[in-house]
């Protein structure tokens, strides 16, 4: 089977790779040319316009769209969509807003073209040796694509998860569950740093995770991060995020859910970003309004 | 009425003003001589020991101790008591812990001794102007001492508050309660600098000092602090605390008692102690393994 | 000065008793009729339709919107925007979005009408005898009705916040720290009640309002909440909220702004409309699975 | 090697089948006769009284005391240690409170006896099949039974953690972990509950399980606990708690750690024990009191 691949970043790059180590002929188009030629020289051929890219393809198409969330995926679709026709598959395997990919699958549908949302899980190395995916939409679509994402996934690492968004969302509930796991992971460590104790961090991870209860991927990943740099000395602890955190919290507020941990772990990264809060000046200049207590000046 | 006043810092010394304005004879003592000195130049008598100070006092003696909660009260208390007749009443007008107090309390009455724990809000200007005086302890010796209380506060801002312990604990609550309302101030400055507006603090401080729902005395105090530097540049974000954030939210967990916004106001000061956190890195570190998401390097 | 009165609730209702009282010429609609006659009872014009209100002003008219925020705002402004000729000023003093007030500015820019945003707190008794107002939009706007928000709002009560948006942005922090602060207060009271120790709360209250840190109009209303209901017996502890708060929250995740605090005394109200979780649910069977802990059956 | 067991419950039963399948003699006491019974008809030999128990084994003893961490952990303790001998090897493997421990560990010392603190994760199963185990205690001490640890424990499912009290410390944050990411699960799978997608559970956490970051021992106790409730119909969403949860957020309160994301998993916790709440009555009588928002009524 043919799959057009747009988008070849870090996650696209490794699934076509993925891809064609299962069989799959990849037709794959990024705007970077060098990613174009490295892929091409693995095997797949190369598409330099998304409208080579669909040209090259058999109908009907099967294009998975891994880009960027946000405006590069809006215009990398709105630029397809009029290239395609009728029973043509795309697949958003980003991590866009739900509510984006429903009206995508709502302009697709306009068409008669296929719009399934894919959210997929397990990084990088995921998606060169096996990801895990949840894939929204219609189930006639999914059908026909459905060993597509056998084939790239882990085993039982793919799942049909009901009419459009719902992939998107899930794969959102994922990585906002993710935040909430990695702060409360990143508490702990941070508690044992300031006890009285001494403790090796990687082997405290690989005790961890044999036999405990927090035994998990997250805490595989933490020996591998010790193993590295065993008290993290060489990096700052700036914790950048992507998205899909705060449109989890979103979404809770939106459902008028209480999503404390989650919401939290957010707050914290966001926090992380500064090296001064207005919030920290307002308490300290009360504190010393009403206490005299000394604020620390600049 | 004669007073004997343990500790001249900025609490007891301002009180001791409050007190001799009322009519009270106040007698004092502070390890400080500078202190002593001082204050007995306001017309104060100065006592250069806890025994000089006892000495001085007729019985039966009202001591009040405004001495930093904590190791030195309890070593002004150890110390003071063997000095002490049958029915002497101490107050402590400290923050001591109300476990503390209730300790106190017990030794106190072994010896006859009455034991008051008074909770003093208002902050500096309060103990010189009219305090806020919330008393615990044995009703027969507050009966006795009350009229010191009703003066040195402001009008209706004395309460006997019940039985020992619980003028120290209530201090405590209403201390959490600062620390939340005041990280909710905060918070909402924070909103207010980080948004596309330019608002003038100190005006916007005072419209909502008149008629909103958020006028309170810390809104005041707003007014001043942004009347001295409009945008807080002269200050860090540092905010330290003083112990009574911790005991309520200690006193929380024991109870079992959900108090987030408080807990919350207490773990953002103390986060905002530290430029880097370990929970930080471990997020920061986590994140590159699995996305490959760039960490920043120190 | 006449004044349209659109919208006859308990705030609207309240504010045109005010402007009258302060000689203004209301002209009110209320698609409620018998608000209307109550109005016109007390010296107001009545309107029974939007036409009919815009046909009894004067020009450049000028017209307070007093509706619910959301729909009934949008509907609003949409039927009466066509009927507005240039220069003509309308307020919306409801609590609307300050994105939906920044397009209704837009909006009404372009048929060269004015359009002002006006936050107004200070509850029921606010709108009736003094409210603090918070008004952002064209400078040479709100320059000639700026003596109707003199008027209504308590002395130093009003405000002129800037840009069009500013006004209902500021107002909504201000419900942020609101939610905040009504949270770190009910908290503590929370702690009292699980204490060993025995207090009167409404005793507590005032003496908080008389010297303390804490004194506040909330607290103030705690005196009177708790005078009528010594232990809050009668009611239940379901906490609605109408929207400010989660904006605030939103708002702040939006600029990438930690706001624990506010996010964590809106999140406690959604729980408090729950009776059971399904977070609880799920941490109750995790606890089942792995420690045989005895979950509680329905 | 003899090993003597104090404490047949749910853990301490397991254990001893696990270390007899290891080879160990098991000499075994509870309180409970029928416990000792059965472990005897196991192939254990029984003791009815700790001093029975100490008797029947060879010196240096090695004695694991798998009781209910507070009360019965001292109480046990205080009795057991005057049996003992010089160069005794004590090792709980309870969840002490590592303060105690550290105590616990002097006294033993003062009487030449060993003190180990084993922390010990894994649950039932673990106890039973492979645990994962944290020691603290005095190096020479752990050498003489690092065997029993690693026979009892998974591969690579134990640890020597240094000086007293680290092993019961490091279990102790590891449950503070594990508090928050299971507060992170579940608050995800409630918002897939209040989605307007409808999501078949288990296959969800299988998904998860295969391949995506999040994959966790807690995810597969996720499909056992959905594969025999499928949306939790059956029970009710209560949390209860066993210590080590508050114990790691006072650590963390002692040591001035920001750690939200556990502090709330405790929090809210506790909010699910309670039916309705003073905070929500306070609340909800204050925004009645200044907007006049209806209370629900009892």
């Amino acid at each position: 089977m043919q799959i057009g691949m747009v988008g070849l970043g870090k996650m696209g790059y490794q699934l076509s790779l993925n891809l064609m180590e299962k069989g799959y002929q990849v037709c794959a188009f990024d705007v970077n040319k060098e990613a174009v030629q490295n892929i091409s020289n693995e095997g797949a051929q190369g598409a330099v316009t998304l409208k080579e890219l669909v040209a090259k393809l058999d109908r009907p198409r099967k294009i998975w769209l891994m880009v960027p969330a946000g405006d590069i995926t809006e215009q990398v679709f709105q630029e397809l969509l009029p290239l395609l026709d009728e029973k043509d598959i795309v697949i958003d395997g980003g991590n866009a807003h739900y509510k984006d990919s429903l009206r995508r699958y709502d302009e697709s549908k306009e068409k008669g073209v296929y719009f399934l949302d894919c959210g997929t899980s397990g990084g990088v190395e995921g998606a060169r040796h096996g990801a895990c995916t949840m894939i929204g939409g219609d189930k006639e679509a999914f059908d026909q694509v459905e060993n597509v994402f056998k084939d790239i996934s882990v085993e039982k690492g793919y799942l049909y998860t009901g009419k459009a968004g719902s992939g998107h969302f899930l794969k959102m509930v994922h990585n906002g569950i993710e935040y909430g796991m990695m702060a409360a992971i990143a508490e702990g460590f941070e508690i044992l740093e300031k006890s009285p104790f001494d403790y090796e961090y990687e082997k405290v991870s690989t005790v961890w995770n044999n036999g405990s209860v927090i035994r998990s991927w997250l805490m595989e990943l933490m020996e591998n991060a010790f193993s590295k740099d065993a008290k993290l000395d060489k990096i700052k602890g700036v914790m950048h995020s992507s998205g899909e955190g705060k449109w989890t919290v979103e979404a809770a507020l939106d459902f008028q859910t209480a999503a404390p941990v989650i919401a939290l772990s957010l707050m914290m990264r966001y926090r992380s970003l500064e090296d001064d809060t207005f919030t920290g000046k307002v308490v300290a200049a009360l504190r010393n309004e009403f206490g005299g207590h000394a604020v620390v000046e600049k």
